[in-house]
């Protein structure tokens, strides 16, 4: 079936939710303004409806091809390549002063949540390309911002990322790709796994970037540097080269985002730049970090905004049994209320998801207006690990929720829906895994005494406080009001075990960020709900679809922030649970 | 990786928790006893192993194939028939008078938990035969028995189930096939889908059991007969005729469970008896849908059998990272503490879930021993639909945790672990969605008052009271009796709601499901533990396993039962969290 695009539900979010109309015509984002983040919304869809979404189907039916050397990507792909890059939208957030937009990064993630909706596959050619992008506008010279970062911004050649190799995945101390001085270079040797994009014929160029040891490196993640290694030599004007040594030389079969070449990359001693300093890549790595995260966080909302609108379709069209709400004999399954359920949920949740996103976005465009005293970075990266792992389990579960939906035909792959059960499952997995994602959520992002949390925690205290809402609205209040209160529980007993029991710590991980992001859902959606009511009263647009916004909080209200007290009493059962959970037990 | 038959576990259940020992030489199993039990969980656990496993990725692979009318299995699959009708499998249950082997449905399950674990798309084969015996051993004449039953329980033909029509899925009120008397029998008109191994030539004959309407038949679901219509007519002293108009068309391109064929069936004028009276087919099927309902439960627990061993195989292989367990700077993943708990919370609910649909293959054997009042007859009953739908919900869930465990390998096809994650998928769609479960747990399941259910509830009060446990269960058993309340009162909620508020009842009929799965099993784990402790006090047995047992109830009860109370609160808020999600709202 055809996506649509969400262009109401996500202009929506970006005002009820992140109140993106601070940034209008503010010093950092001077042309930005409602007429604009319309139009990019706009075109944004378009080419997600119009381009995207017809390769879809047909990127994973084929899928991409390692033929004589040469990746040989699905038909279509390259034309859509093209047309991304012409429309401009590799470069939405990026610099002016490199080719780019500007625009804020909250839009950016509403526009590639449509990307990624539309055919996740292909969307990730770009987002890898945004991660090359940052690491150089952060860590590059100034001559190599203005060799390659024009290029990028443009689109006129893409970018890569190569970390994992076979032994070094979540763990990258244990990477030992080698980089030796030659001349002005570097000469790397290694071979890297998991390439997304790593090779292919759709531009003209491909800039890797590849974290590898000097010569003289200490162990471990302090002696991992950042380098540059291109796919065909630059010279100093931009003109294109000799073949560099970097070459494809296997892809991976997978279970879906089959139009996206996962490449096994093998560095023969192949020509490359430092970017930044000596030893420093994990550092360089990490800035990029939270973009990147975000970025996939993105990607389990779209995949389940496809699924989702894919299942309500069906839903609405299929019909079998007597209704029980309308009381018709043969009935669009939607009447059923397990089904509409089913549905509700998942966009209630995709709403969430969305929201928390977005919040994270709104943080980081907030930093540049200038009047951070840490509070929006602390924010941000409070933020970061909830949006990419909440977010992409939500992912899953729609994902699947819209298979079940289908019944017998989802199990179909003509029907589609188990394609978005395929290609969601990647996004839990890749870019730190969502274990990582907790253990940083829990590690680093509760340091500080907690004090991200608890400013957030404040604010949405706060936001209950100083609002007059609907009495119906009153028992959905205190389901949250509980929820945070466990949220807050949860904060104070990990803070306090940090020191002493760092392995309560590890074990409570998984379920704080659950919690987290329930709450911090909950709270997306209360403010859905009170902008829709406030709407409402004033008379102001689609009163029934307005409603839905207070009935997908009601709903989430009902169905997930009563589990909150739960996750509570996992997180403080601490890591005895393990106790006897030994190999030989097992 | 290989399958290794959890031969230890399932003997562990089928004693601690559902006391399989009172069938022993009883009159119903005359010959049966422990001697028996074990000598067929063996064997079924080297058929398992050795011959279904191996083909497992193959059949994946290659699936089936429609080559000029006729169906091509995969390689091996022929012979792996062979093999099992040779073995005696196909006839583990029935009845000694058709060739039987008369053992009890507990142990049956337990030997199909590992074809399915080993090798899902070819245990479909003879589940599916074993609903063509049950309903010829219920609903046949003594003249279909004595020529068909011992065909298909020597597993020398098979047998299928032609239910589904396009617009007639889960609403088999709406199927239009026709069959017209025509002399002794009967012509069947009509196109069937989703047939599980429809058509293929690895035995002489297939036995076609086909849902159509008769000439007079009234509408909806009283107007539906029951048909057995042979691949290839069969005379009076069961030699083998001509070639029936019954033909597959079509083989669909599915998720998973690949090499099993699932066919479009076209039946044009194809020859036909009646089983059972005219008009009363839907009554045929419901008898055998219980079992065949169990089965499909029992496949749900032999994936997340089978994908968690893979899963923890690869996390005591894999090493990244320091643990905080064992202080190891390299350690397997195992050892972080989130991975364990991945891991132990999987196994947890395999152990439940096993037990969910052993408890329920006990209460029908238990009622051959011919001291039943109709209780047991109400727990089988009550019991089905959660041991269906709660087990291949974890069957999915399992799966979906094992591909997490095994990071960016886990996304690779060759790892295997995705095909696991493929292949549960159907579990909770086919013979019943897991919400037609619900709506039956909560509709018929739940009528008289609701009896079946309090009597399950005062079983587990009971065990609990009734039980002196150590200390270390105490916090466990406060988890489990809060559960068990929140289970009674939603039970006395639906039926209060039941006369006035049927959407209620419909809206909560899912978490109820969930909610009455999560407790049966925090009962089973309880009841496994308390054998395992005994064990343990007596010296019997090995100590760290046994620990396990404990260690696994306590992981349950703290990861798990805590959200049994936000289940009643989502039960309660009934159907009107659905009044705003309309399809204008969504």
């Amino acid at each position: 079936m055809t996506f649509r695009a969400p262009l109401k539900d996500l202009a929506f979010s970006l005002s009820a939710v992140t109140g993106i109309e601070r940034l209008y015509q503010s010093p950092a984002f001077p042309d930005f303004d409602a007429d604009i983040l319309d139009a990019v919304l706009e075109a944004a869809g378009d080419l997600a409806s119009d381009i995207l979404a017809p390769l879809n189907r047909v990127g994973d039916a084929e899928g991409a091809q390692l033929e004589n050397g040469q990746v040989i990507v699905a038909s279509g792909f390259k034309d859509a390549v093209a047309a991304f890059a012409d429309g401009g939208w590799s470069g939405l957030g990026a610099d002016p002063a490199h080719g780019g937009q500007g625009l804020p990064k909250a839009l950016e993630m509403a526009a590639y949540e449509m990307f990624h909706a539309a055919n996740m596959a292909f969307a990730l050619y770009p987002t890898l390309s945004q991660g090359a992008i940052e690491a150089l506008n952060h860590h590059g010279t100034d001559r190599q911002k203005a060799l390659y970062l024009p290029k990028l911004v443009a689109g006129e050649w893409s970018g890569t990322m190569n970390l994992t190799e076979p032994q070094a995945g979540s763990d990258l101390a244990l990477l030992t790709t080698q980089a030796v001085p030659d001349g002005d270079g570097y000469r790397i040797t290694g071979q890297k796994i998991f390439i997304t994009w790593g090779d292919h014929e759709t531009r003209d160029n491909i800039l890797h970037l590849v974290l590898a040891r000097l010569p003289d490196a200490p162990a471990g993640t302090r002696g991992i540097s950042l380098f540059l290694c291109p796919k065909y030599l630059v010279g100093e004007d931009g003109t294109l080269g000799a073949r560099n040594s970097a070459h494809c030389v296997g892809l991976e079969h997978k279970l879906g985002i089959h139009a996206s070449p996962t490449c096994v990359m093998a560095f023969e001693g192949a020509y490359a730049e430092l970017v930044g300093a000596p030893h420093q890549g994990l550092m360089a790595m990490f800035t990029m970090m939270n973009a990147a995260r975000l970025a996939v966080g993105i990607q389990g909302v779209g995949i389940a905004e496809r699924a989702y609108q894919q299942a309500l379709a069906y839903a609405l069209e299929r019909k079998q049994g007597k209704s029980i709400l309308t009381g018709e004999a043969k009935a669009p399954i939607f009447n059923h209320p397990d089904v509409r359920l089913m549905l509700g949920l998942s966009k209630a949740k995709i709403e969430a998801a969305r929201g928390i996103c977005l919040l994270t976005a709104i943080a980081a465009d907030e930093q540049r207006l200038g009047e951070d005293d840490g509070r929006l970075k602390r924010r941000e990266d409070f933020l970061v690990p909830i949006a990419k792992a909440w977010s992409t389990d939500i992912g899953v579960e729609v994902a699947s929720s819209g298979v079940q939906v289908h019944g017998g035909m989802g199990f179909i792959e003509e029907t589609g829906a188990a394609q978005h059960y395929r290609d969601a499952r990647i996004a839990p997995i890749y870019e730190g895994t969502n274990g990582i994602q907790a253990g940083d959520l829990v590690g680093r992002k509760l340091g500080d005494d907690g004090t991200a949390a608890f400013e957030l925690i404040r604010d949405i205290e706060s936001f209950i406080k100083n609002n007059r809402f609907p009495e119906g609205f009153y028992t959905s209040l205190r389901a949250l009001a509980a929820g945070l209160s466990a949220f807050e529980d949860a904060t104070q007993w990990l803070i306090k075990q940090k020191p002493t029991a760092p392995g309560d710590v590890a074990a409570g991980a998984t379920a704080y960020l659950k919690l987290a992001g329930d709450v911090i859902g909950g709270y997306v959606l209360l403010k859905g709900a009170m902008a829709a009511q406030t709407r409402i009263d004033a008379g102001d647009g689609d009163a029934a679809w307005l409603k839905g916004r207070i009935g997908l909080w009601q709903l989430y209200a009902a169905h997930v922030l009563p589990h909150a007290d739960a996750h509570l009493t996992s997180i403080r059962s601490g890591v005895a649970v393990l106790d006897g959970l030994t190999p030989e037990a097992l």
